[in-house]
Parts: structure tokens; sequence; C-alpha cells
């Protein structure tokens, strides 16, 4: 039974992108109930404009909030050489710096041409190194751009020997606005292996045409054993037109679970976190469906077995 | 490219779990636009009980209001012998026949234990034969039941073998409550592929726990190449808790296409058809995402393309 690392992204691209802004005191509560939950690795801030990304205002408050063991096993998000700064500064254990596959997308969310992108993902793993803070690299609109449609599967290959160059701990590729089938997952993540056997792969879907779980299994069956989700399946993409949630660490946990591997997470902790989210969030229901279905094998049945 | 044939259910299993009860002629509308939109073969009534089931109560309406190639390509549901001797006489061309893998499910469901379903269904398709009516037979709760818990893999197939020793047109295995997960896809289809290499099968999700595109394409990887979908994910089950819909025609043909499977839909009339349904039947929103989310690749990308 394979372990598969499931990396909490809520805190970070859950959270982004909600109209409701959480307290830095709330951001600490979902951080610990994740904790709780058995998350182990998580995203838990980005070091962005605030100007741009006010959800995500107060990083270096929710990174002061955390213990150190915390600090230095969480992730934060940065799209610049000024983030990384943050990031060091902050004294968060691992930077995640996200470069772009396509020009469209890159110049719109950071003012970056995919090869831009790539070279400043290179400075910033450098930067990070020199700052001790460990490094890795996240590929946004890996399997399709809202703005350019298809996007070339040789030029993320291309992008990921560029940037593999700066050893990052490992590589994302991530499909930021959902777009994404099995069949894209299997042939970059065989593409992937075959030119970086040395480099660990995560991938990172969003559920916007439903074929979220349906990639997460295409990608843990062809060898891959780090996914991101998020609690509730919250999220989407502030610069992303029509893009929703992250795929859920609860329905993740399910499938991956109930299909012979292995996690870090208590399901039934992890689902019951869902309501006080929601109500957090102002939201009615989250996206995520296992936290809403009853359980199952059903408490009595499983009680009789 | 293989060929996935994608029966269409939503005229039956769709709207027979729907608080608005649809007009004959208003059900005939839905079946012609699934025809436009590509539907080749479609399960359009139920012959159950209408006390039970009001919504299936124009079955026989229906069909008349088929044109005779309709009418001869078309399913009809059935739960016993008194339904295949309506289904014969409506002059339907197929009838379905549902056995049950879990004896309380199968109780509530259709007064019957699991074996005695699969002698009726054992029945039902020598009558249809005689009665001059291709027929088949699904098999219910086969992932799980939601008073029963899991359902031996065993007593599946053994189930299998016996009806298929009255030669049915296929042999579907449907997850009723939307419990199933990949692996026990694989596993069943791997095992019924064996033990029966003459039977054609077919598979029939649900994605209450969002795992339905990720079973479907853990099926067309086995070798599957008949998966049940409905339009806009309609559905449900009258006598499963909590049961939610259907996996979504569009989101399954979405996945398929991109993944280089070809299926016999236009994904574009089969999307707009969403927001009709939708307002027949007096819903703000449907299960399925690929007919909310933004065409992809979008339309600018693909004329330049």
């Amino acid at each position: 039974m394979s372990l598969i690392d499931v990396i909490e992204v809520g805190p970070r691209d859950g959270l982004q992108n909600q109209d409701a802004i959480l307290s830095t005191a709330d951001k600490l509560t979902f951080i610990r109930k994740l904790i709780a939950a058995g998350a182990q690795r998580m995203e838990v801030a980005s070091f962005v404009n605030p100007a741009r990304v006010p959800q995500m205002a107060d990083a270096e408050g929710v990174i002061a909030g955390l213990t150190e063991a915390e600090r230095k096993s969480f992730i934060g998000l940065v799209l610049n050489e000024r983030g990384v700064e943050r990031a060091i500064a902050s004294g968060i254990g691992e930077a995640g710096v996200v470069a772009v596959a396509s020009d469209t997308f890159g110049i719109r969310n950071q003012k970056q041409t995919s090869r831009q992108s790539v070279e400043m993902a290179k400075s910033v793993l450098r930067m990070a190194r020199e700052g001790g803070c460990r490094a890795q690299t996240t590929i946004a609109t890996a399997f399709g751009c809202p703005f350019e449609g298809e996007i070339d599967p040789d030029h993320v290959v291309w992008m990921a020997v560029e940037i593999a160059k700066e050893n990052p701990l490992e590589i994302a590729l991530a499909d930021t606005i959902g777009v994404g089938v099995p069949a894209q997952v299997k042939h970059l993540a065989t593409r992937l292996k075959v030119e970086l056997p040395h480099i660990p792969l995560r991938f990172h879907f969003h559920n916007t045409r439903n074929t979220g779980l349906a990639n997460a299994y295409a990608a843990v069956e062809s060898g891959v054993t780090r996914l991101d989700a998020s609690a509730g399946g919250i999220g989407g993409c502030p610069f992303a037109p029509a893009a929703t949630g992250n795929i859920a660490t609860e329905d993740l946990v399910y499938m991956l679970e109930r299909s012979g591997y292995r996690t870090s997470y208590d399901l039934a902790k992890l689902s019951a976190l869902a309501p006080w989210l929601a109500e957090k969030l102002g939201l009615a229901q989250l996206p995520a469906m296992v936290s809403r279905a009853s359980a199952f094998p059903p408490a009595a049945a499983s009680s009789a077995a």
C-alpha cells in the first residue's frame, strides 16, 4: 500500500479566491484543525502583493502565529524575488515558486512571459537556497490556458528541465483552470519521470470540469505520490476566469484510501471540518462531496463487520 | 481511438428522483434534444409501480410518442415479471432488468433478496426473449449498500455468472449509491472479463462522493466500452438515502474526448441542453460542471489554432 502525500493547500489556494477574508486568528484555527485531521505538509500563505490579493495580506502574521516546528514544515507561495525575500524573512521552512506555461496568463497573473517566469523561478530557487529555505516550483496552466487554449506538453517538459537545473525540492504541474483530463496527466507524468528521474513530481488539480479526481487517480496510477488538495474543495484563482475549487482533500482521501493507498489523514476529522469552514466563509455549501454524503461504510455496517 | 458507447439514462434514472414531474410531452422533447446532441442508446422509461415512482407513471405514453425506429433502439427498465410484460406490450426494443447485490437494499427496493432478484432477472430475460425484446441486466449496489456497507465482489461475480446463463445482451454493474472507487472498478471489470469473456460489460456510476469520473476512467482503462450517464448529471435513487446524480453525460464526454476516446455526442449541443433541463426541473443549477464552465479550448484560441 503506497503512501500518498496529500499536501493541504486550503489555507492558501483555498482561501485566496474567497469573497470572505478570514482573520489571522481564524486562519490559524483552520491550520490547527487541519493538523488535527492529519495534514503534515501544508501551504499556509502567499507572499504576493496585498493590493492584488487582500485575502493573503497577513502572510507574515499567519506565519508568526505558528510554532517553530510548524513554521519549518510548511510552505509559502511566491511569484517573484520580492516574495522570496519576504518568505525567508518570515522564517517559513519552504518556498513554492510559480512559473507559468502560458505567456498570456503569465503576463496577467504575474507580469511575466513563460520564459521570464522560468528565469524568475531559477533565480528564486537560488535565493531561497542561499537564504536557508527549502524551495520547489509549480508550473501553472500546465494543462491549458483560459486565454490561449491548449498548452504544448513539449513546452511544459522544457520548463521542468530548465527549472530542474536549480535542483528544486520537487516540481509540480498545476491544472490552474481545471481543464485537464487523465490522458494528459499520464502523458506528462510519464515524460517527466523519464526526463527528470531524480526530481519528485507533485500534481495540483482543480475540479472545474469534474475531472479532478480522475486526474488524481491517473497521477497515482502513473507513480506520482504527491498531490495537492484543499479541505472542502474551496479555492480557485483570482486571475483565472470561472476557475473553481481545488480537488477536495476529503474526497481525495476517500478515493485513495478505499483504493488501497494510504494517507496521513483521519477522514472523519477531515469531513467534520467542512461545516466550520463553510460557516467562516459564509457559504451554504462547499464543493467537497464526501463531507456532505453519508459515511461509507455506514457506522452500523462497520461495527457489525 | 476507441469508441465508447455512452448510454443516456437521463429520461429514466435522471428524472425518476426529481421532485418535478415532467409531462409526457416534455419528456419527449428531452429525448429529442438528446438525440439531436448525439445520443444513440437511451433509457427512456421504467415499468415500475406508478404509486411508488410517479415520475415514471407515463412509461407507455412516452414510448407511444416515439417513432418506430426510436422505440426499437431504446431501453425500458423493469424490476419484475409484470414489468417485462408491460415492456413487451409497449413495443420497446430493449428491456433492462435490475438484480440487486444487497439483500437489505433488494427487499426495500424491489421486495426481493439478492438471490431472488437473480432468479427474477433470469426469468425476465427468458420472457423478454420469448416476447421478441432484447434484454440485459444491471446488478445494482454492486459497489456498496447504504444499509449493509461493503458488498463482497465474489457475490457480484457469482450473480453475473448466474445471470449470464440466460445470455443477456450485456451485464452492467451499478454503483447505485455512489460509493465506488477506481480500484473496485478495475477489480470487478478484470474479474468479469475473465469469467464472462463473451458478455459485454456496462458500468453505471453515480457521483455522490465525487469519484464518478475517476471510476469511469478506470472502467475505460480496463477495456470497458459501455458507460451510462445522464445529461446535466441529474438523478439518484428513490430508495437510496442521500444518493445524488448519475455522472453527467457532458462531463464524461468532455473527459473521454479530450483523453483520445470517441463518443457519438456533440459536446456543445449536449451542454446547451442543461439550461433547458434545469428550467423544466425548477432547479437553479444541475450537478454537471462542463455545461457551467467556459468552453475549452476557448473559441478564440481554437479558431486561431
